[in-house]
């Protein structure tokens, strides 16, 4: 690992960014442009997340399965009326089994199209439904300007795919997805707060009837989609013919729901998160959440290296997932670095001088706080720290989203000019139309990122671009 | 679900099967020839699979991660030499964001060649050894003549790429896959039985220096390769110029080794444990180990739903994966008939007069057996049932492989003759030429699965095909 500073976050975002991943770890480009290699300390968060989201998904009554990777390219296509947007990222297989193939296969850029056109055959009455079913899945999406984790040609993810009897449960649904599964583990594990909101008409997912959002705010003042979730109407079940026979014996179509998160998120803890030392992980989806650095001369002192696996033992009873760095070939200087870089939330420093005194010294990742801690305590001290770590970096990252929220803009040229910097939200009155989201976004760059639920207080009054009556409140940024 | 009976075993084994895996919910066929939906049943045995296997790929040292999809064709080319067995099973993406691509790229059908392509840049020295990389992962492989679960176009499978100084640690490593990781999860989990070998050089994986098989019999006499762990010499790190400098300041190319599990696996529970009445799960699969079928009309009986809804508490606690199957639409025989299709291993049926008596009747599948249980003792009684029928099943499959596996056939005739009706396993001497490999196969279709490691008595003597001295003990079958 370089040992040179990392670029300032402040002088170049993009930069620190790039090379955090790099020297931390966690994913780095590969011959395809666009598509990325994760290497296994990425991998190992996204499994966290998988794990967390997964047995959500589970908790509020779904069940996993898995549809084809390749779709053909008339079920795709059937699906145009709705999803307009696909066509251009799609990667398309013309060629297998040493043949020319007859029709071309997509890769899939998602999955309602395959998905749909199978429920045909698995919703025949009412009590066939609800269908509440997901997977995890990779996706293809040609991407021109990559990013590695943010904006990926392929990415992995999970898609949520359900059909319902009325508008209300599938909306229910929608809902519950997005504060029950997303909400909470985007907010409890990854501490990164989010802003809940419905997409406005422009940024909805195509086909979709309501777009809803989970809009986290990074460090450098630019929004994160972190997750969303379709309420996708009846507009899937018509396209493919999807019809059951209803409790009054007619003939229905079915209304749809769909959501997904993706490796994005690695990014977004990244760039909540990270300082100009490197990543800080919260304590939930850190591979490692204690490392213990032995201060020993090589292997002469058993004593210490004794001790270091003693309290890695009773770390790992009491559950904390703990690695002791014993590499020979590196100094502990070295690894206290790379601990840093890696976001380890704390590092054990054991060495004889502590060993005489029983204590150990703790390091805390976020607050770069160091403290000795008799021997006995570690265990108790150390989940108690952790437990600590984790609020402490969720409360940080909502003080920070408050400050950079601006509310009342004090004018159109101010709130424009707030959004060309990048500084954060920027909410306001909008009267729902067009030209007025299309103005902000010519002069700043800026999208409306949601129309926010459940806001705390309202602005009333007037649409911040044309002075005609709000029809609500929207939230605005630039977005990654 | 149909209640018109299965096909018999012995009448007509694929037939017995699709319809057993159709009814019981595992998976169906999709709009593309040979790639299959696996649906939420099937599924959740995967993950069941998954999570065993995952738990021991960890426990042995291996860190997960993922390498993309999409492959360049000049990076596969590189690979020509080792493998030129893929090529006309691969798929290409010719087009992507709209343009026609530069170059092909192909959907990995496994991904030694970008991972190999990869470790190039991550080796430098032998201080960066071993590399002990996992990735769980879809693979395409175009397939003339799919099977679900068997033969499917796509798979998903986990697949393993080790780094190695030393030829014998990469030995060591394919072994440990070999016995820790597959043969203890596919015997102790699936409860398959595995006959352990390598594999002779014409069955070999291209490019494999040797190639280590676990072989399963199934219930109509084929094999099934269950899983393969490949010792792959340093043929891929010359190709892909993978070198580092090693303890004496030398350069050198490390040893290689990759392994892989997939969906087949789900097959062979299938047709390992199946019966002519559907599915039988061995319970540490089992997505619903235990299913209470209350015996009431409608919503009426409140007592025998809150009896049913306290068992399946208690069970739970226990620690067991349990489902009550209240749905008002469907009659108990329905239910009953559904458990045993879909091989739940407990069934508990729980009426007014069970109640009255303060006990339940329980029905293990794999028997066929019922048994009145008092209310208190369920929860131990069903734990040690579940028991029970993990072993039990193991011990029968056990029984039936060693029943069908000839020893000393008495000559090539009677040998060729056995393999020709799927008998089973036919062991014999064998010379190691390949003529004699061919002649076998073209006399009966059977294939030698593996030249048995750790053999209890080998038969000394002579090659069955030609007479001259054995080089050692084959196994042949018909092979799925
Ligand atoms: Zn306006
Ligand atoms: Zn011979």
């Amino acid at each position: 690992m370089s040992s040179a500073p990392l670029p300032r976050q402040s002088d170049d975002f993009p930069a620190w960014y790039g090379e955090v991943v790099r020297r931390a770890g966690l994913a780095e480009s590969s011959a395809i442009r666009g598509a990325m290699i994760i290497k296994p300390y990425g991998y190992a968060i996204w499994e966290a997340i998988q794990r967390e989201l997964d047995d959500r998904i589970k908790a509020t009554g779904h069940e996993n399965l898995y549809f084809p990777l390749l779709v053909p390219a008339s079920v795709l296509a059937r699906e145009g009326d709705l999803i307009e947007g696909f066509a251009p990222e799609v990667a398309v297989v013309t060629a297998a089994g040493g043949k020319e193939l007859e029709e071309p296969l997509a890769v899939r850029p998602t999955s309602e199209a395959l998905i749909w056109s199978t429920y045909a055959r698995w919703v025949q009455s009412y009590r066939d439904l609800p269908l509440l079913y997901n997977q995890w899945a990779n996706v293809v999406r040609w991407e021109l300007r990559p990013r590695l984790f943010l904006r990926t040609t392929e990415f992995l993810w999970q898609e949520g795919h359900t059909a319902h009897e009325t508008e209300a449960e599938a909306l229910a649904e929608t809902l519950t997805i997005l504060h029950d599964v997303y909400a909470d583990t985007i907010e409890q594990v990854l501490a990164i707060p989010v802003l809940r909101g419905r997409k406005s008409e422009s940024e909805r997912f195509p086909g979709a009837v309501d777009t809803y959002t989970l809009e986290a705010l990074m460090r450098d003042g630019r929004a994160l989609q972190a997750a969303t979730a379709h309420y996708l109407g009846q507009g899937f079940a018509r396209t493919f013919g999807v019809r059951y026979t209803g409790r009054d014996g007619r003939p229905e179509h079915p209304y749809a729901t769909s959501w997904g998160a993706t490796t994005r998120l690695v990014g977004g803890v990244v760039m909540t998160h990270g300082d100009d030392r490197g990543l800080r992980l919260p304590p939930r989806v850190a591979p490692h959440q204690v490392v213990i650095v032995p201060i020993a001369r090589g292997d002469e002192d058993a004593e210490v290296h004794e001790a270091a696996a003693a309290v890695a033992g009773e770390l790992r009873s009491a559950g904390v997932r703990v690695r002791v760095d014993d590499r020979p070939g590196h100094r502990p200087g070295f690894k206290f670095h790379e601990c840093e870089v890696k976001g380890v939330p704390l590092r054990v420093e054991l060495g004889r001088r502590d060993l005489a005194a029983g204590t150990v010294t703790v390091a805390r990742r976020d607050r770069g706080e160091k403290e000795a801690i008799r021997l006995a305590d570690v265990p108790a001290r150390a989940a108690a720290m952790l437990d600590d770590i984790q609020a402490s970096l969720l409360r940080e990252a909502r003080d920070e989203q408050r400050r950079r929220t601006l509310r009342d803009p004090g004018g159109y040229d101010a709130m424009v000019g707030y959004l060309r910097d990048a500084g954060g939200f920027a909410a306001a009155g909008w009267c729902g139309r067009r030209d007025c989201e299309a103005r902000v976004k010519d002069d700043s760059s800026a999208t409306i990122r949601c129309l926010p639920l459940d806001w705390e207080h309202p602005s009333a009054g007037a649409c911040i671009c044309c002075g005609r009556a709000a029809a609500g409140e929207a939230v605005w940024a630039q977005a990654y």
